[in-house]
């Protein structure tokens, strides 16, 4: 079956807020197209480590995000996805800085969508940062399953 | 060469209090032996999730953290040794409660440590979620290399 | 609900050998318990690298056997799960050895199950490889959900 | 400092034929670029599975290979990189065809160098697995380290 984009990033966005309010204060969808999406995440103080570089579990948390949207973008509406794994491998020292995450989903299954996330300090070409994120997708969704 | 502790558990929390101010304030280290720390991440409002769960970040901020106090006991005050991987998989919702996550060491090398760690939530017997996290640990430091 | 063990080392071995046929050729099952396997891979002279080292694909196929030995403990005879992810930490060079995988499995829910493994050469107390795999479980089993 | 690509796909074929005797056998360059290399891995009966999919330390062997061939062509004749780490998601069923591994490396640093793997069986446009995997480069190789 043809996956097709279901939501756009406005949609996204308000689902977001409606869903988990305040998920989205740090964060901006900059664009979303079938299986993709890239979020931006807002410079904040609290983001700081020593040596003026943003923090892990930032980036982890962008790496989620970003993925995130891109499976709402193709699912729909569905809050209780969850996230079952995620691997990230540090590459370079992100600035202080907002940092942007590409993320492309390889698999959107009935159980389990699985994708990939490149991170960079804003105006960097270098990434600081991949990750990959499984997300699994409850069985009984109102909407039909989408294999 | 044979691996021998070098910090426990006050020294560790001392030197994390000095390098890296305000880290242990939501942690406290339960343990620390040869290549093994158990560190408490307490419950914060903040850390929670619709669904009155811990966030993922939270877990993965325990999982970095243990896993850097059982690298501290065996490597010595060195504060360059920084996260070059992590991966976690997520077994069970996490109750709003405090979280403890055991790290063992697998192997502390001249230029890279491995860890796995295991994270329960207080009082629970099975884990909610499993990390592997591996440290770079940088070359010119003042203590002789461990391996 | 609370999972209890199936199939003992036996009764694996002899399920493995009639739904994948020479699957266990260079494998024998050592010990089976709730929720924990250990697997012997035999020394073959096709697993050695240049530097009289085990390969690097010998080793994730032990890590893989002896997670899903300790899968099929638990949930019986079921053929069709498969390992949807599986990552390996590499720490030390393999001997020219047999080699030996511990898995322990953290979860078995009704669609994955997720374990880990520790790899140790043949007499060795140091482990060569770490790794953790992740199975995906069927549905539709004949069996009843072991969550 | 910039890098920039040091061998060609012929070179690199030499070279591994020259250090790891029958590693090429099964396996032919498509195409190399700066950070990039496009390896195939030819089908063999000796790779099926039950079912008719290719196995999974197949693919392994594939992602492992692929990353191996774009650092080489980024460092150089360099025989004594390792693999540290490999993570792989499996996300269909690979037909029983040759597979072709699309490695993209994020960074090459001193002592590590990181890439991902995009593997898909010959012909399709749907990738059967995404792996991503991590190498360590010995410190004291003859050429100037590309950090």
């Amino acid at each position: 079956m043809k996956l097709e984009q279901r939501l756009d990033a406005a949609a996204i966005t308000e689902f977001l807020n409606e869903v988990f309010p305040g998920a989205m204060e740090a964060f901006a969808i900059e664009a979303v197209g079938p299986m993709t999406a890239t979020v931006r995440m807002f410079f904040r103080d609290y983001r700081l480590r020593p040596g003026g570089t943003i923090s892990g579990p930032s980036l982890m948390t962008l790496a989620d995000t970003a993925t995130w949207v891109a499976l709402l973008a193709m699912i729909g509406r569905e809050p209780l996805s969850v996230t079952s794994h995620l691997d990230i491998d540090f590459l370079r020292k992100p600035a202080p800085a907002d940092v942007l995450g590409h993320a492309t989903l390889h698999k959107v299954g009935k159980r389990l969508a699985v994708g990939d996330v490149l991170m960079y300090s804003d105006g960097e070409t270098q990434a600081c940062a991949r990750s990959s994120v499984t997300y699994a997708i409850p069985t009984h969704r109102l909407d039909p399953p989408v294999d």
